[in-house]
């Protein structure tokens, strides 16, 4: 039942990476659709993701297991799959269906692991347009992008200025900047210092987890907040004396979450992909080829902007969202920045589902 | 020349470690001290550390290296030697001259290693008594303690009501939260998953490094603050385009520093040692047998307290500082709270000595 809602599409080579590597094999992407396009196909509305998700949003007839917006997106929901045609797409570089370092090339059968260029993020954009190609729409109704998904979204408007009316940016930025960027380089070497990485080249069999749970425990601290920790956990003991470790164990419950959660993700991802697109997102700067955000987006033809961000941010913080209000504010009047109360810090608009799902739909509505 | 001025004091046995655990060694204290204890011995300063630091806290004339404190201790100086007695201790568990997995046992003349038995911050506060015995100190004129120095210097006036006259606790916490409970939990699964800890039995030729390199890597990130990060490095690039890498090497100059400056500090701190303290403070809470901060001082018989904090201080954030004001707000009115302008989150009392060294001096003139 799982993936079985997943389309594909296939861009024939050369697919020219990073603006200086072409690559000579096709390269597939992955999408799932919910909902239908009608007769004027214009109720289309775009959703790039984060690092993580696959293409699989939200369940459906087709497939009915729960997707990674499972509460945001679908009938009666914040995003109302009657009213519209979501298309989710899984990001060029990732290991859910789309090409990337986890993905086998057709001429020698074997994953291209390293052997995959570097990814940009202006080339998961690229890698989109022939999904709105192949379902035959002009303009799309609206980009949602949440973190990096925000910074595919930026980028493939300045590459299609004319592609959606209407976008909404969730805790994203134009650019990342050095505090995450920092974060990110540890948790890439913490995969590729250890020995089962081993270039690149692990198995199946032998997957680096213990780098992969490192990257994650402290991608789980970081991608919430303090006030989230101290109201769930404060100081409290774990139950189980005999599990309470003297010196090196755990004593308080937030280890024990961190450590269980830690387990969760690291068979589930491929290392590979993940320095792909953990190195992509350190890479991307919506300004790099003018002065500013203002430049950057002066082309961009979008009737309204919302742009969504809390406080507590570690991966980028609220400040980043201002200052693309600010940016998109000397263009246009029609558009709106929302704090949002949430406490779950970068994470929040993956958990906090009523305060964002009540802004997303008022947006749209 | 170095460690020429640091004198020790010996605790015969049996030293009592965490309330409950009798160890039949004597137990060393390494300390240094800087100007001299006048005849009515009132002008005696003591200053507890944090995890790192040595005892040597500024340079003399017996060593004249730099101390870690060199910009705030010393003659015409902030504390200003020329007027106290300034004592530094170096915290029992670590790798200073105190006793610690790193010294030696006298029955065995081998390390301790993973056999010493776990410090908790109440045995470090109670290890310091006997070096103000042996000065023949009665009453201190001040403590002041910074980070994890903060947590002993209020353990110590516990143990002991009388003292001292005036207290200065900067950038610390009566307890951790769980937010940086995470952060030194992963700093060190980081260490003890280096397969050169070897269970603690690593030798001096092969030191975990990869591990203390990691957790010194996270450290840098979180002891400073993104708005630092923003100010000295942005986006901008390194110099060296040969050295720039592109899947996963450094591309940033934020990424090339905290590479650099993580190879400074792991060949200089035991790596037990640095497990041992990180596990002490993430234990200690002074309220541990009382309902809370207001009842855990009730008994501390201080003239004055000042307390000091920054913004953006993920290690004890400015939220800490204000829990232990109020406290000591409702036992007496001669409290201050101060919150510092500096950028450098942490370990700000470590790098902006304008403004500590300001406030320390007016607070003691």
């Amino acid at each position: 039942m799982k993936d079985k809602a997943r389309k594909f599409i296939t861009i024939e080579p050369p697919f020219v990476f990073n603006n200086k590597y072409s690559f000579n094999d096709p390269i597939t992407v992955a999408y799932e659709t919910l909902g239908k396009l009608n007769s004027k196909k214009s109720n289309a509305i775009l959703i790039t993701t984060g690092l993580s998700p696959s293409a699989h949003i939200s369940s459906s007839n087709i497939d009915k297991s729960p997707g990674w917006w499972e509460k945001i997106i679908g009938k009666n929901k914040p995003v109302d799959t009657d009213k519209y045609f979501v298309i989710c797409v899984n990001s060029l570089g990732s290991c859910f269906g789309s090409s990337g370092p986890s993905s086998s090339s057709p001429q020698t059968d074997k994953k291209y692991k390293l052997s995959f260029p570097e990814v940009s993020i202006e080339d998961i954009a690229f890698s989109i347009k022939p999904v709105i190609d192949a379902l035959e729409i002009q303009t799309l109704k609206a980009i949602i992008g949440p973190s990096m998904g925000g910074m595919t979204a930026l980028s493939f408007i300045k590459q299609y200025p004319n592609i959606a009316r209407d976008l909404i940016l969730i805790s994203t930025t134009a650019s990342s900047r050095p505090f995450s960027i920092a974060l990110r380089s540890l948790q890439r070497s913490m995969i590729t210092s250890d020995p089962d990485w081993n270039e690149g080249n692990y198995n199946d069999a032998d997957l680096p987890l213990k780098g992969m749970r490192q990257a994650r425990f402290l991608g789980m601290i970081t991608y919430r907040s303090p006030t989230e920790w101290n109201e769930r956990f404060g100081r409290k003991l774990i139950k189980d004396i005999a599990e309470r470790a003297d010196l090196f164990g755990n004593r308080f419950q937030i280890q024990d979450y961190l450590r269980r959660r830690s387990d969760d993700f690291i068979t589930d991802f491929d290392p590979n992909s993940y320095l792909y697109l953990s190195n992509a997102i350190d890479a991307f700067d919506l300004t790099e080829d003018c002065n500013d955000i203002e430049e950057a987006i002066a082309n961009f033809n979008l009737d309204r902007v919302l742009i969504i961000g809390v406080d507590e941010d570690y991966i980028f913080p609220f400040q980043c969202q201002e200052d693309l209000y600010s940016a998109f504010k000397t263009q246009k009047n029609n558009v709106d920045l929302l704090k949002l109360p949430s406490i779950n810090g970068h994470d929040s608009f993956l958990v906090d589902h009523e305060n964002f799902g009540n802004s997303l739909a008022k947006f749209l509505k």
